[in-house]
């Protein structure tokens, strides 16, 4: 709260610093791991398979922050089914948020380093999912879209939440100037969308950014959103443009009685000055159910993700196709502050450099 | 306070630990950005002009320590006129500061990395500058000095302040071994140094290694000062050997009323043992005016900085001029913990490789 | 402690996060370094030897966690003496810690990225030690054991500890798949343990990891510990696979009355495919005696340290051997949170590529 007689605004200290602390630690055996040219051996591996640590804070009542420094995949042994290595310490995220209005949730603006998202899966946090991991298929997407895995850009967006009774809205627009499709002479630019409508209980009583996840038995709702992106004048590398890069899809979440139920569905399309052409395909469906064990929250789930892509590698490197299962159960002490979990994956398809299957314990721990 | 009866000094814990985040967000539009070869097209940018963070404290009275990370121009499209590039998460500074004298503020020892400072605006922290940037001219000075753009190595320092009834002084002396000149046969040192001199109100009242920049309407006073450093037997690559690389100047920082005006002046100058010579030249003037509107500080500004660079490439291979005005106005929220500024830039010049014009909105944001 | 009416384990808060900071700051003089092609101009160098930051936390009784970053060799001179350079920032080492007996100490779960520690020297920290540094012979067993010259790796591992009257048990053992001998063809897997008895005052009372160094001149007791550790099926690089890797030894360590002696003698063993062998040594004698003069703590201590390799370079590079006598005096202000030391080290031997003399003067804090 602002002191009216002072030309400077107060800092709420109490709110302005709070730890970010998150370690997931997994401990997986692979089989059947092979690629083109090798089968590889049988075996474990430990990893730290996120850890990230950082801050945020609400100093002022009209101005957050939030950053996150990773250093995933720590100690992955690179020929395990998990594949990925570590890469060292970088930042993840870093960005401001302002709420514009100070008794509305509608109209909050962020800038900074964050996430380009369209889709469910890519606006939902890998702390949330009930599956293993992120799915692989959203993996595609946010890479065709910034041109990085995590699909985390420097841009400036706009999203905001509003409730009726029995009925919600929710949505982000972001403009973006992703680094790997820069040229010398064009100006390309990206700008994501995403609309949510829910029915019954509202997903998000109050506006964050990534989406909640599991709602532990309470809500009894569904949303069902779209979303999309544009980006023209783009370029892979110095001699390859491409005139117009698109996604667009769709995806629902249901909640009742402790079951859960997601899915998405999104389609990628870029088409270059030469006109070659790709197109993609990406989905996910993740059905579990929440039950309370011994005073526990158990969720048994089982997630199938696939991804298409066609065309031109040139334009997009993942030609062929990428589909898993994921079979597991989810045991959560403190909500997705601490949780275990025990699963199942198969892995299949020609569009990853190898595939193999994997049993995964993983214990995941937030601050 | 120590505990007489105790061989163990006691710490402070209260004391002994305060975050750092410091983020700057910039939206640039960038124009007229041009090298030798290529005309750019103008563009729009976002990024995270600068991100620090990291911590500090003084847990004993004797002894406080300070460090932060830097992940500096997170985002940053590489042909826009604010050049530079993310160049990954690394340190700033880091060290400690030892307090000598018990009742006086005369004598401090600093050890660890932390700026080689001759000029005021290598002694300015960007939070605390006028322009919309530090001035490029003192980013010369301080690659000449130490070999790193933000003038930064490891070394031990003295410093100090003391104040009369209106007149005071302040001082810091330095000795670093600045990587960058560090050769198997020689064995090179850097000597700094820099005296202040306040007439009327103090510019410090306790010290601080870092200068404050905005008095916020509550001084009247003037400070001159004098600065410089001398390295002898450095090397620059393994052919290339100098016998001596000084650099000397003075600068002023008048506060009254409201009115800020600031200023220096400082000449750069390198010998090698083939008697190949550099000569630089690095200024700044910086006019502010601080005003109270509708309760919250608003400081207009202009900004000039110069160099110009003239010798032999191999001792310091920025040869040529670079000279930027800066134009804008500074809205100040909470002093320099919350400001948006918006500035419109204007380069030209042969020293850089690609000069160009931007218009930026930036938000500063300190805890 | 659990709310037993809730289906969450609820956090301790309060013990949830603490911030790590250790930063040990080096001034020295460096004489007579040389390699096989130069001697080295004699040469001052100021640098951070240590910089570490991070945090750790005890948030459920049952579930702690650590975790730190490293800058460590900030402005090293790379042609003194104390070789090593800035390798930027990094992960240090990043854990959590299940105690699996409520009410005993004898069994604890680690999980994540860790010692991997089999002697005494490998298993206590930089800032225990009474050397200047920790001992050179010493890396040369981690690095063989790990391949990373901190003997920190993925895995898990088992720890505990249990005291009787005038006697104790304090056991680790691990599994690890270090990534530096990681293969397509094999699944290599290291296993490391080490047992250690007490006799008179315990060494711990309750469970740490890292062993504690100095007792303050309140433990009257001797430690009498063997470790080991075995590596099946690892390769050093693509043409170069091993059958076997074994390191083990035993160590001591002796407080009486200030007085304060540790020992180390372990052996390396390496056999390659081909019948190529590797055999090292490596050992460390430390005589110390703390004594309180003018209230405060002051240590004198002598260290030896000596490391010999014999057999194929291929499968491990250190040939030769390496010798370093260290003497000096610690003067702890506050335990080893605040401490200066000032030492001279003389080393000698063909394993490393340069050796050298120098004088130390080092101040040591940690938060």
């Amino acid at each position: 709260e602002k002191d009216e007689n002072s030309v400077w605004s107060k800092p709420d200290m109490a709110k302005a610093f709070k730890p970010i602390v998150c370690i997931e630690t997994w401990a997986t055996y692979s089989s059947k791991e092979k690629d083109d040219e090798h089968d590889y051996v049988d075996r474990n591996d430990t990893q730290i398979r996120r850890f990230r640590t950082g801050a945020k804070g609400q100093p002022y009542w009209f101005l957050g922050y939030s950053f996150q420094i990773q250093l995933d995949r720590l100690g992955q042994d690179g020929y395990s089914s998990t594949k990925g290595s570590y890469g060292g310490i970088d930042v993840w995220n870093a960005y401001v948020t302002a709420k514009l209005l100070r008794k509305s949730d509608l109209l909050n603006l962020q800038a900074g380093y964050f996430w380009a998202a369209t889709s469910r899966q890519f606006n939902t946090s890998p702390w949330a999912v009930s599956g293993f991991d992120k799915s692989r298929s959203c993996w595609y997407l946010r890479s065709f879209t910034t041109g990085k895995g995590n699909g985390i850009e420097s841009g400036i967006g706009l999203g905001g939440v509003k409730n009726w009774k029995g009925f919600g809205i929710n949505y982000r627009v972001g403009v973006y100037e992703p680094e790997a499709f820069a040229c010398p002479d064009n100006s390309s630019r990206l700008v994501t969308g995403r609309l949510m409508f829910t029915i019954g209980d509202p997903e998000q009583s109050k506006y964050k950014y990534m989406l909640s996840g599991n709602q532990w038995r309470e809500r009894k709702g569904i949303t069902i959103a779209v979303g999309g992106s544009n980006l023209n004048d783009g370029c892979i590398n110095e001699s390859v443009y491409f005139k117009n890069a698109q996604t667009y899809g769709a995806d629902i979440a249901i909640d009742y009685n402790g079951i859960r139920i997601d899915g998405e569905y999104y389609k990628m399309k870029r088409t270059s000055e030469e006109l070659l052409d790709f197109t993609g395909t990406e989905m996910h469906v993740c059905v579990a159910y929440n039950v309370i064990v011994s005073n526990k929250f158990i969720e048994p789930s089982v997630t199938y993700d696939y991804f298409k892509g066609e065309g031109s590698s040139e334009l997009f490197k993942h030609i062929g196709d990428d589909a898993t299962w994921d079979l597991g159960v989810n045991w959560y002490l403190n909500k997705d502050r601490l949780k275990l979990a025990a699963h199942y994956l198969i892995q299949s398809g020609s569009a990853a450099s190898r595939v193999g299957n994997y049993a995964g314990l993983a214990l995941q721990f937030r601050l």
